[in-house]
């Protein structure tokens, strides 16, 4: 029996160590465009801003080691041309060759692509996009003689990234379509918190207008934005990232609205071909709607669950939350569940809950401020929380997941049992306090 | 309508700014035996240790301070000599005159005292508990001239003590009765692990052994352990706390197995009188049995309960997981819900899952290690959980709170959704980790 998985993302390599761990006798294949594998993207930015000394170390294993400790085949450099799915065989390019494998299973985990704007100047030298290991190695190279950087959209990876470029020492525009930053991850309110952050460390924003085109003559010289010419030497595009989908499409399998569609089990509508990561569309948990989750962690969940229900495990991917987090200069930032703002689109109604607090006891040195935003359904059941601060945001994201997942109201929240000690903790924890002034808002 | 509060503790405060937030016409008045009310007598070893500046710092508010803001009368250094709940009166010792005061609601808040073992030479000068301000401010007094310390006792707050006095210089040994530290919050082998980390910070530790007695003609100079004559100049007696039920038993409540017997409401067995904090028994939430929650946070929960009911705003205080954090030098040591131990000396069959994972990516500078221990009863149900580690502990401790309130099992867990960024966690999260052991446990 063999599993072929295109691609080598954290969800293909998840896949194949999932199916590795339970079954050792099944032979896995993973092919990738990929030279460089087994790295977190999510970590470009800190290579740049210089946190992480170079891209040497993000690299947590090479195709050799899958090899020798997993036997796990890894053909990095090659691009599947086909799938036969009623032969059950594909088509790769290697090296100029055209190559053909036949397969028992196939686990489509093709990713996603950055989504360039179709605007003039696109192609020129000095504009990169952020997904590889390659790009970022790009960008740390051209950086060294640059002065002005723009960067096309404001998620995490742009935000992210305009931060380790001003680090750098450039000077740095972030140029943004919507009108806010964090535009799927957080509210306006909230947003608006976090940018004020980054304009104070020295970072300037353009809002709620595209970048019109890029000029240069080889090289980017400048960027034109609302008929305005600013210079600039380099542009970073991290504006979103479209799902790879034309291998699923030749398969033959089923596409949904957003991505390939998938069953509980990973499933695509062929049987014995699974598909899992950024090219596959999933459930969110709170509106029950179609939606894309574009995590390295749901990627690795995905992967276990396909790698389980290959080897015959029965396993469930369970709707998302989308829950994320980002760590910009001082400030962490995590939201999970719905923004008021997606859950009002979808028809809930909402109350929510605000709190300012301090991450340590008032009198012990280090404290940082806390803001958390909590978000209700009319029934008092939490559907989805921001939180932005100097400290310990993550965890906390992760405990409002459970609540959420869990069905938890804002009055069970600001009841529950909270540890505390003056060096980590508030006696009333943050999370409390703002569980309980969602409970005050539904009484008004 | 005229509310009297006895103890100036956290549930005593919690109890009164509560009543005071919803209703402006209530009489609060609040008798103490305190000089200094509004701190956390948790802070206190950090004040010692020198991580809070001094113990002014630790003070929230004044009594004037409540006062003029909450129009609450607190009656600092005052004596509840009796109650007399069938005329609703007390009778109260202050500046050596005898006063009464007639009450519509009474509040026992009184606390516990340390218990200190009727060993000889424990009223010598340089022998210290650690309850209130003035014990603390005392200690970092005695201090300034000692070299060597005897701290009896391996609860948190003996450990933080002798933490903070070998930072200031002193020689410490930690003499435990029982054979582990943290004998309540910890199962032995995770203790284990703590006590290595302090032993190699350079404090002794002599377990399975009580202090004899303490010798000194006028103040300590040595303790004698197992038949041995130890040398000390302060000896920290931190061998436990009894709650204090004197007044109660005076006003005919009756009283549990623990201590004062209270419902949902944190009402006694005598309608208009309630009781919060250290001196009340709670209903642990694993094993349904009594138990004590003798927890800053605990008393602060129980008082909004009990100031809510006595203005007529219904409110439960639900049963205790005992959610515990403690930060004793670079390490976080936390656990909420049933040891393993406690779990199986209740007749709970357990799977306990492991994990030693780090808190941020692999190659993120300044990651530290974390280990956890989750235990589960033979349904998978999460009933308990240990942590031990270097950052992000305390609500990764509030996140499995949420999930044994929740009934969570460790396959759910496993299986949840956590967020993830480089700089402030793993892929995969520690917590997925640790519920996946557990889950893996059960197989075999």
């Amino acid at each position: 029996m063999r599993t072929v998985i295109i691609g080598s993302g954290a969800g293909g390599l998840t896949t194949a160590s999932t199916i590795r761990k339970y079954d050792k006798e099944m032979e896995i294949v993973v092919i990738t465009k990929e030279k460089y594998i087994a790295y977190s993207p999510c970590a470009i930015p800190y290579v740049i801003g210089g946190e992480i000394e170079s891209f040497e170390n993000i690299v947590m294993h090479t195709p050799e080691e899958y090899k020798t400790n997993r036997n796990i085949d890894v053909i990095t450099e090659a691009e599947v041309l086909d799938v036969n799915s009623e032969e059950n065989k594909l088509k790769y390019a290697l090296n100029g060759e055209e190559k053909e494998l036949e397969y028992d299973y196939l686990v489509i985990a093709t990713g996603g692509t950055p989504f360039i704007p179709p605007i003039e100047g696109a192609t020129l030298d000095g504009v990169f996009k952020v997904r590889t290991i390659e790009d970022g190695m790009k960008i740390k190279d051209w950086i060294k003689n640059c002065k002005k950087a723009i960067v096309a959209g404001a998620g995490a990876i742009g935000l992210e990234m305009a931060y380790g470029l001003k680090e750098k020492g450039l000077d740095v525009t972030v140029v943004e379509m919507a009108p806010q930053i964090f535009p799927r991850g957080l509210d306006p309110d909230m947003a608006e918190k976090v940018m004020k952050y980054l304009e104070n460390e020295g970072i300037k924003f353009i809002m709620g207008k595209p970048v019109g085109k890029i000029v240069g003559k080889e090289k980017v010289e400048g960027v034109v934005i609302d008929g305005e010419l600013m210079d600039a030497d380099l542009v970073i595009m991290a504006t979103g990232v479209r799902p790879n989908i034309e291998l699923a499409k030749k398969a033959g399998c089923e596409i949904g609205k957003w991505a390939i569609k998938v069953n509980e089990k990973m499933q695509t509508s062929i049987p014995n071909i699974y598909a899992v990561g950024d090219c596959v569309e999933v459930i969110d948990f709170v509106t029950k709607q179609n939606t894309m989750s574009p995590f390295g962690t749901t990627a690795v969940r995905q992967g276990k669950v396909a790698g389980k229900n290959i080897v015959g495990i029965e396993s469930e991917f369970p709707p998302v939350l989308n829950a994320m987090v980002s760590k910009i200069g001082d400030l962490e930032i995590g939201g999970t569940g719905n923004t008021e703002i997606s859950a009002n689109q979808n028809g809930i109604e909402t109350i929510v809950g605000r709190a300012k607090a301090l991450t340590r006891a008032r009198y012990y040195p280090g404290g940082k401020t806390i803001e958390i935003k909590l978000i209700c359904d009319k029934n008092k059941k939490i559907i989805g929380c921001q939180i932005i601060g100097g400290e310990r945001v993550a965890e906390r994201v992760d405990a409002v997941s459970i609540a959420i997942l869990k069905e938890t109201t804002c009055e069970e929240l600001a009841n529950m049992e909270f540890c505390y000690a003056p060096p980590v903790s508030m006696v009333v924890d943050p999370l409390a306090i703002v569980a309980e002034d969602a409970c005050e808002k539904f009484k008004e």
